[in-house]
């Protein structure tokens, strides 16, 4: 039976005003239209050493439990969470919320005497996976296919460039409510010369198109650093970041944006948060704030 | 004028459990004894993607006033400040004490109607610098040795291991209340094979026969990252680190120790902080521990 976590409400209060609101409306569903995105969310939970993991594809504990606890109320507070396909293949995810539906909605707990059993909470995020060679490798027993037969979570949306997937991993998907979303890469209006990369409006306009309000980005190295570079940073709304107070070494997968140089050919900071909050939860600290764009 | 700086005492008392006694016997002077050492606390800024400086020698602002006044109280409360002869070359720091002599003492400010104008504390710490090679271009104008003769701090010692130190260097050295500390690179009874470095047990040794009970040991990266592998971890008594809200972006000075490995060859963390505390100050937080030695 799988555990339900629990995320105490006085610090999720004190989350509050980085999340999505409560009350968001439903982005356009034209679907030419590219220019509305989901409220983003960047999450992740690095070692002092800024490090995701000791190396790819090598699962690191790093955050203690009620860190996770926070993940998991984060899950239940975005209508979609998105990985890189590195993460989906390393680490074969259940990319679901495991909070329970007490904590998800912020009602009081039941009183003493009427207490019931707890239960997983029944909004689960939609799982976005970015896969732009379609090389991830879906089966059956994946975890987050099996964790959908279960009902407890959702069946993903691939994000990919080739324009005719695998027929077989389509119907698996499709079998479980899931399906392919075929973008392109490069291009666009504003000149992206990287042909083998997804622009993230790209990416965002087309989760907005599937009717999804708010996305939490979670990983892996490369997807977080992208989303860092000053081109990208007036894509996040709130960053959120989990720091546990370890030194991985050298060699882990690092977050750490590309160098950024200023108008006098100097180098400069990457990026800066601003309304920064710190919080302790645990032995970790978390990280609340804003993007705040410091080359344009 | 130099300027004062003031550190709250509420958020000094903190800080009190990670900070050497005040009432510290002297270590034992005995010229052959290698067992003593000075309180060893290990503090540094960084930013989000553990960077000390965007580049060896470029200054990088990275930490508030706030963080830089709890560095200046830091310094107040220990007998030596500890950097490696990089950082004095690109740096040309003052490596003194700039806050008040009330926050200092631990005294309360005098009340409205009897406030004096605020002064630099009079305890000073004593610089040390490592520098194997003697290959600091001290000057009459570096900035340590200028701040000596305004009377805000202390003439440096340097270790090093050349056995007849540049004469000139010596002299003006000597003439501001300073010295050299001539001791070996490797061997010593744990068996260093590493013969271009000196041991911490060594430094540590040679700063207790001056009668310096405790060390605040600051940078740059090589000595920071040395100090956290784990056959040094056991010499250190307290950390105390402080992260910007900033990443600097690849390329920077990186605090990561070497790469740790298990029994079973496995990579494994590094270092890992017990006793663990967090604190915002400004928009910075402050990160106080201890070092758990993992493996040994």
């Amino acid at each position: 039976m799988a555990e339900v976590l629990h995320f105490p409400t006085e610090d999720a209060a004190k989350l509050e005003s980085y999340l999505p609101p409560r009350t968001l409306p439903a982005p356009s569903k034209a679907t030419q239209d590219n220019s509305s995105r989901p409220f983003v969310t960047l999450t992740f939970a690095t070692s002092l050493d800024s490090s995701l993991a000791l190396a790819p594809g090598v699962r690191t504990a790093l955050s203690g439990p009620k860190s996770k606890a926070m993940t998991h109320y984060l899950r239940s507070r975005h209508d979609a969470i998105l990985v890189g396909v590195g993460t989906a293949v390393a680490d074969d995810p259940g990319l679901n919320c495991r909070i329970s539906s007490d904590d998800a909605e912020g009602t009081v707990a039941p009183t003493a005497g009427t207490a019931s059993t707890p239960t997983i909470t029944s909004h689960q995020p939609r799982p976005i996976i970015i896969d732009p060679h379609d090389r991830w490798s879906l089966t059956y027993d994946s975890r987050v296919l099996a964790t959908q037969r279960c009902g407890l979570g959702l069946a993903p949306y691939v994000v990919t460039a080739v324009s005719e997937p695998d027929p077989a991993k389509r119907q698996l998907l499709e079998a479980h409510g899931g399906k392919y979303l075929v973008i392109s890469t490069g291009g666009g209006a504003t000149g992206n010369q990287d042909t083998t990369r997804f622009r993230w409006e790209d990416i965002l306009a087309s989760v907005a198109r599937q009717g999804l309000r708010s996305i939490m980005i979670e990983g892996g190295g490369s997807i977080i650093n992208t989303l860092l570079a000053p081109v990208n940073t007036n894509l996040v709304d709130s960053v959120i970041i989990t720091i546990a107070p370890t030194w991985l070494g050298r060699g882990g997968v690092v977050v750490s944006p590309d160098r950024v140089h200023d108008d006098n050919n100097q180098a400069t900071a990457a990026a800066r948060l601003k309304d920064v909050k710190w919080k302790q939860l645990g032995d970790d600290v978390i990280l609340c704030g804003r993007l705040n764009s410091l080359v344009c």
